[in-house]
């Protein structure tokens, strides 16, 4: 149903690197038509619609607007609030306080959820709106959607990363664990395997949530590429865990939605091949630079992220609700993309892992298919980084023959 | 004395994201001199002198040389060899059997001080050979010389990382920790501080090893910057420790120079200000990302790193032995420097720390003086990352007013 009234946009979750060109793209999109007579940011997400914490997003100066595209994390705060039924009353109270005929939430599966109940609310409360969610999250868990907005970018630093590292091991001929987000999947740590440039380059072994492996095929696996390569780089996500073992690392801790706050695997990964292989370990956590690190964005994802806020205000006005915009693959090469929907009902609170047919059978590198899916998502913006994906020169070391019998060192 | 003979150049301890700079520095002068009639590599520094893994630099390509250049992390392998009284002979025994007159090394105080002491026993060995050390460390110590390559670069990552991790944990409304290198020196963390591009940008607190600060400090410290910013970002180095405590992190191994393996203070950190202040704190280590990542290296630093490289060859062939390149500071605004030299004993094994007038008096900050040090350092490459130190805009947030009474979650 086409409805006049005004708007609320908020941002959920964990932040990332494109969310704020979705809100532009929203915004963008509303100037334009009579339907939204006030476009509202809910500040904190969900906690800022319960507050009335509201601020005016049409009397934002149109060229800061433009350059928020571009700019990291959420501009308007975000939130982990699961709403309870209390929570949910309330916000429909605070939409028909301020006439809120539209309501856009921007987040991952839990977020969707939540834009769910909300509509499902409003149906029953006999207040019309239109309820549309945004994809966002680097974990790129959101079913339905060929990829989530965030996720492009958080894989192509990650990717960069690796190579990086994998350098500095090389130059020491030692080890390296590389933790990567994702949660229970493996899509980002997957992608940074996605983008070695050449076969041989780093990471050399991807250790994704979706297969287990036990403690000595890691050994064996780490020890197979240090005796081929001298040294090796191996990426594992954060919420890795050896077959028949409880993860080692889980903190007791709890983020607000319920999960327990992962990290520390890298760590004990390096521990363990350490341990196992005899030659010293280094370790990396790549952490939160993985959802704010702008400066090796990727185009392809800020486009779609930008397309998904559009998508979602114009359909909204069009009449549809109770939806989530999607991101469709026409085409993997040239990769080729359009905006889709699908039901709220069909994303919230579900979540896809890698398929395992594209990953290896021994569990430790990904297959073609994912990299023909992945690769397109890291296109990257035309001035930054191709340092980090063309493959970096070596020197040939033409060695010359010793002159003195071989020495030991005591 | 001007020797005519063959060259060896290695590179030690850390790798930076200039090293290779420096190599290529020294090449590219070789090439144009008689005296040196081979340019040799020492794979994996003086381990590669003393296993006479050596290769031959004049005959790499050129423009792969030149492409070098901007390669992170050493090209030839690195090594943290303390060489003993036996492998200082066997060096000796390697540069006779391959006529060697000139010895050139890139690293720190550690390797300097390897250095000086293959020089003093080339001279009580009647072998006449001409040996420069060529500066390199991120974490900036070196004394004598204004700055030590490898330094900008990593304090420019570590700086933008401040900047993103910041948006994030302002999004979020929470504590963050930022852990960074430079072990018992603070001149990376301080970096941190010397580019924020607004007074209130993050890292709003800075702890540096110099100073010693007690844990209620910490936590009253970031109270304060709390109340007022709604969120707050320190950055602390990894050595940090409270005054009168123990370092809690302080791993019980050490690396091959014998220093103990440090990290840990974020996590560390985080745990105290989360349980002090009572918000939610998050923490990342910027790890070994520092000394590699080369898409936001700093133009500055690249240049000085060529520039010591070559003066290091043009020096040696003139006759000047026992010595490290420095780098010279003519002017501050605009910044102007030039390659000077020192004597080998004057930095080998010494460290520089920040002098306490450049902290402020709380322990918490920079001073000007600092920043006005700093600033120049991190000038970075034309096409990239104005993202990390321009003031990134933020919306206005024009606030309406609420129309319900307030609400109180249970």
């Amino acid at each position: 149903m086409a409805l006049t009234g005004n708007a609320i946009i908020g941002q959920s979750g964990g932040p990332t690197i494109v969310i704020n060109a979705s809100l532009v793209g929203a915004i963008q999109a509303a100037w334009d038509l009579d339907e939204i007579e006030h476009f509202y940011g809910a500040l904190h997400g969900m906690d800022g619609v319960l507050k009335e914490d509201l601020c005016d997003l049409f009397r934002e100066d149109p060229d800061l607007v433009e350059e928020m595209r571009f700019v990291p994390s959420a501009g308007l705060g975000t939130c982990r609030l699961k709403p309870t039924d209390e929570d949910l009353e309330r916000a429909m109270e605070v939409f028909k306080a301020h006439n809120v005929r539209y309501f856009f939430y921007t987040g991952g599966d839990d977020s969707q959820l939540c834009c769910h109940k909300v509509s499902e609310l409003a149906k029953s409360s006999d207040w019309d709106m239109n309820i549309v969610g945004i994809p966002k999250t680097i974990d790129n868990n959101l079913v339905v959607t060929d990829c989530c907005p965030g996720f492009g970018s958080a894989a192509r630093y990650a990717a960069i990363c690796c190579q990086y590292v994998g350098r500095d091991a090389e130059a020491f001929g030692t080890l390296e664990v590389v933790e990567v987000m994702g949660r229970h999947e493996g899509w980002l740590t997957g992608a940074t395997a996605a983008a070695r440039p050449e076969p041989d380059a780093p990471p050399h072994l991807v250790y994704l949530p979706e297969v287990e492996v036990t403690r000595q095929q890691l050994i064996d696996d780490v020890q197979r590429v240090y005796d081929e390569h001298g040294y090796a780089v191996v990426a594992a996500s954060e919420g890795f865990a050896f077959a028949g073992e409880e993860q080692a690392t889980t903190s007791d801790k709890v983020d607000e939605f319920g999960h327990s706050r992962l990290g520390g695997v890298a760590q004990w990964l390096s521990d363990v091949i350490e341990e196992g292989v005899g030659v010293r370990s280094r370790h990396d956590k790549l952490g939160n630079l993985q959802r704010c690190f702008a400066a090796t964005a990727s185009q392809v994802d800020l486009d779609q992220a930008y397309a998904v806020g559009k998508a979602a205000v114009e359909w909204a006005v069009e009449g549809q609700t109770d939806i989530m915009v999607t991101i469709e693959r026409e085409k993997d090469e040239p990769y080729e993309w359009e905006c889709g929907a699908t039901s709220l009902m069909s994303v919230a609170g579900e979540s896809k892992a890698v398929p395992r047919e594209w990953i290896n059978e021994e569990g430790n590198d990904i297959t073609e298919e994912f990299v023909t899916y992945c690769k397109p998502l890291l296109v990257g913006r035309a001035c930054e980084l191709e340092t980090g994906f063309t493959s970096f020169p070596r020197f040939h070391k033409y060695t010359i023959g010793s002159k003195l019998e071989p020495y030991e060192r005591d």
